[in-house]
């Protein structure tokens, strides 16, 4: 079985394969080529731990495993060790035998950046100009592959704690482009908008957002939480990676319990990849992508590096 | 972290081990210091395998992980691998990192064995004599582990196929005990029984099981699947590993499906070990143990098995 250990990931992977794992697998979900276990998440009673699995079989890409791992809240404090571990696990379909042990964090942070950077590609306005954040800790991951996708010319930022804005500030001047600080009503300039906040009251409000955006609200992914107002769901095309979860812990789950939405108007982005769903239709159009984050996409980040691991010669083998 | 492959499990677990680690991780559940988390097993549409995760944590032993594998029933023809194939992966419980990677193949079957030979210490009577065997193949295990716990002087066994009782004849003769091929209703003479079978429909009556015997049901782990009639539940002190899997997935599914038996009629072993019970009272009691294997049992072996390979020199120290 092969090895790659986290400190590895940096150099191995790009956005560019990133990108590529994750449009590729959310296209074999929509094609019922891949689909995800249902998720275990359990508070552990123990350092306040929130501990679990996400698996999934691609039989597309032949990818078969699961990410583990969780949030030990006091991880920095108390061992200089970031909050969120995770570990990636492939099996080889044929047989059941572990095929490699990947480290998960980086990767975590890629494969969530490369899903709202597969969103602009399939569903932004080609002529995107402003590009807007929310957030201003996993956003930086974000922008960077969101730039990647359409000629912006500006980046606006909002962030609860504003001193943490030079983070997105930084990442724009590496890009070569202009930064401003707006207030939330500034996100209307926005062709584009990321949110990626983890908190239980929406901060953007549905006119915060003007005619022909698309925004990707990837900070969503239990029970209670919201980024966004859930009329603004109720104004817009919504595009989700997993509708059972967008619709139970992700950002379409405030509209649908308020009836402003339903189940059915929740499409999978994985169907605009393969052309089955028309995706954007007209240039007044909101268009939504709820990110839940699923463990496919996992995998199949995983497997990439592992590919790249074993192309560089650092993959560590090792006769299980 | 630690990889302990699976070549090296049979010569580093012992089976003495093996019954500390399970009757450890059985008291703990009792006192609710370990729980097992809901398991995740998919038929994924692939080699007909069945695929999943078996997880939990036990905060007394400080084991924190997942069995994950399955059964690929064409290995063994198309590969020259065994048909169940499982990995053990142990997480540390205070940041969340992986600390270890062990083969779970030969363990399963060790850590199986040991449940019901903790059973027999527990609830058998001390005086027990004839040790009935149902089931010839992971029968094995289960036969060398019970010896240990009485003063057995005979063998009996039965199987569905008889031509491959020799199996069991061979460990009892490596004990130096009498071995005897009985018809079913032979087990009358049985003072403690192990049934590990997989079938659909009882073989062992409830009017086949005599007064005063411990029978451990080792072989039902699924919906539908039955080793011995429902009735024999209700003449019985039914003891169980979880008792939450025993009513849906475990011999006592049936019975407790056909009224005879109620949820609250299943106790947990560990409750006897810890002394909360009283286990068996009587010489003439029937008390049946319903082993429907938990993840939480995995991961102690795995944990035990790892602490012997490092003192032994032969884990695999990776850099992760």
């Amino acid at each position: 079985m092969l090895i790659v250990p986290e400190r590895e990931i940096a150099d191995l992977m790009t956005r560019d394969a990133a990108f590529d794992a994750v449009e590729g697998v959310f296209a074999a979900m929509a094609a019922k080529d891949a689909y995800n276990f249902p998720v275990i998440r359990e508070a552990i009673g123990h350092e306040d731990a929130l501990y679990g699995f996400k698996g999934g079989f691609d039989k597309a890409g032949m990818a078969l495993g699961l990410k583990a791992g969780g949030y030990w809240p006091n991880n920095l404090e108390k061992h200089g060790l970031i909050n969120h571990q995770s570990t990636v696990f492939l099996f080889d379909p044929d047989t059941g035998k572990v095929r490699a042990m990947v480290g998960g964090n980086l990767l975590t942070a890629l494969r969530t950046a490369a899903a709202s950077s597969v969103s602009i590609k399939h569903l932004a306005r080609k002529d995107a100009k402003v590009m807007g954040m929310v957030g201003a800790h996993q956003a930086t991951f974000q922008l960077r592959a969101a730039l990647e996708q359409r000629q912006f010319e500006k980046v606006i930022g909002w962030n609860y704690h504003p001193e943490m804005l030079p983070n997105i500030e930084k990442i724009a001047q590496e890009a070569g482009l202009p930064f401003e600080a707006v207030p939330l009503e500034g996100m209307a300039e926005a062709d584009v908008v990321i949110s990626i906040t983890s908190t239980f009251a929406p901060s953007i409000m549905a006119d915060h957002i003007s005619e022909g955006t698309h925004i990707a609200c990837m900070g969503t992914d239990t029970k209670g939480k919201q980024e966004v107002e859930a009329a603004l769901l109720a104004r817009s095309t919504v595009f989700t990676d997993e509708v059972a979860q967008s619709i139970s812990i992700g950002e379409a789950q405030h509209a649908v319990a308020q009836g402003l939405i339903r189940e059915s108007d929740v499409h999978q982005i994985g169907a605009v990849i393969n052309g089955t769903h028309k995706g954007r239709t007209s240039e007044s159009e909101i268009t939504l992508f709820d990110g839940t984050g699923v463990g496919l996409q996992d995998l199949a980040v995983a497997a990439s590096v592992v590919e790249l691991a074993v192309k560089k010669g650092v993959a560590i083998e090792v006769d299980f």
